[in-house]
């Protein structure tokens, strides 16, 4: 079965403790479907301008995404600029122009109208719920977000929310948009607002996944060296749809297993800037580092 | 086989946005000795002032815990005040009354020189070395250590690090011990001064051991309420030591089991003020919380 994403294509420029990158690719859908694309077909929905290079969509191509959903507008790609703080896990917002992004009504092709597996980057909530409309039946609907959404379009968020099956956001995010600074509580807010599924991530620190039933807690991969955060969060997301695509498996123990695979995609995305790492590496790559986190936080045998 | 503790016996004055609490029952002798009560005999080696009340004194025999090793000094007991902030994950020290523990020299009864499980909770690395001195042999000799002692007694602790199996210590006296930003860094560094192995505690993000050989990575039990963290770390110990102590099991296994286990009292200790939670509950009650943390963490089955 087949992931479809919906998000930004973007050029970043980051400057990190490690080191500094001027314009490369970056973006969610970017980020989403490279960490995606090993383990399912992805189709990728995005706008992108007139400086956007060649090279970047033959990356995905090669890659065997489906960029039948990227349009060309007139003007310039979204460009971001990012400082990352000597502790990495915080970053300012220098620049941000959105450029084409602006003017983003996405149209899906029809080929795009009966994906299973469809992942709403973190972009204007309208036009997440455009994309829903455009989509004939889901298997499963996996949404995104940010402070600025919930702060701003917050009533366009929360009717979303109410057709999400999955919500995908950061812990601060979890306590702006539920009220509450404990983590337990905050996840219980957020699944009273609709999905049936709340994803919190941590980033060093892991990941908590919320049901009415259930909690799943796992930590993250640790790594000696972290060079450029950007992306994790959605590749981490691209390995989760990625590996719940392969398998169509979504009982409570296919989704954990899907947890831990986003999280080893995403512990590679971190080892270097911007999508390098992660367009470096392979399925037994993935598999072996899977089989590492197994033995990391097994404590039975 | 039984557990020896040597730490602070204290009054502790609590300000927590859930409430506040005067004089109330502290100290990592304390925290520890009740945490280890449940699975093993306890040792404790410690001093009070005149001022400390029998109540309390009965309060740890009635938990079966040999309290031989504390010894009551002229003076006042020791007596911290300390101030929670909105995170709870933060706290300022607001007054510190050291009294009797200015004189510590704590002198082994002899029935404690044959101990095989020894915790040398967070006290002046000379004082620590000193209980070591005092025991003729041990199966494993695990210590804790604050910012304080990294920073003014530096060099007596790296010589306690070098006869020292096991430290245990938060992410951020890692990180100034060791001069390293990275927790992965932080640890083989830390390695590198003596322990075999080195026990990050993350607070609500959990645990990460380090050996040579291997890294655990554990999550924290997610709670809805947090009342008071005061003892969470030396409760912990407790449970982890007591544990190993019960079952004699220093195997990888063992010691990872022991740390869930240790995870697991820590986390019925911040759930009321003081030692209130961590003196009501039983070993069934913290079997059936641990088997609920390997349903949290499964994600084989």
């Amino acid at each position: 079965m087949s992931v479809l994403v919906v998000g930004t294509v973007a050029f970043d420029s980051i400057e990190a403790p490690a080191g500094c990158a001027e314009r490369i690719l970056g973006g969610s859908a970017s980020y989403f479907a490279l960490g995606a694309s090993y383990f399912a077909p992805v189709r990728m929905v995005g706008v992108i301008g007139q400086d956007f290079p060649q090279d970047h969509l033959d990356l995905f191509t090669q890659r065997g995404i489906d960029i039948a959903g990227i349009t060309r507008e007139q003007g310039d790609t979204f460009h971001w600029r990012g400082r990352y703080h000597e502790d990495i896990n915080q970053r300012d917002t220098i620049e941000l122009h959105l450029n084409v992004l602006a003017g983003f009504k996405p149209k899906l092709p029809d080929s795009y109208r009966d994906a299973e597996f469809v992942f709403l980057g973190n972009i204007d909530p309208v036009i997440q719920m455009d994309v829903v409309d455009q989509i004939r039946h889901m298997k499963l609907l996996v949404c995104d977000t940010m402070d600025y959404w919930i702060r701003e379009s917050n009533a366009d968020l929360k009717k979303l929310l109410q057709r999400v099956e999955m919500l995908v956001l950061n812990d601060s995010e979890a306590r702006l948009l539920s009220g509450y600074d404990n983590i337990v509580k905050a996840a219980r807010t957020i699944l009273r607002m609709g999905p049936k599924m709340v994803l919190i991530k941590r980033g060093e620190y892991g990941v908590l996944q919320f049901s009415d039933s259930a909690i799943f807690a796992t930590p993250a991969y640790p790594l000696e060296e972290v060079f450029d955060p950007t992306g994790a969060g959605d590749s981490f997301a691209g390995g989760l749809m990625g590996q719940l695509a392969r398998t169509g498996d979504l009982s409570q123990g296919g989704l954990r297993r899907a947890i831990v695979y986003g999280s080893v995609v995403a512990s590679f995305t971190v080892e270097d800037f911007g999508v390098k790492r992660l367009i470096d590496i392979s399925l037994p790559v993935i598999e072996e580092r899977y089989r590492r986190f197994v033995e990391l936080t097994d404590f039975h045998s």
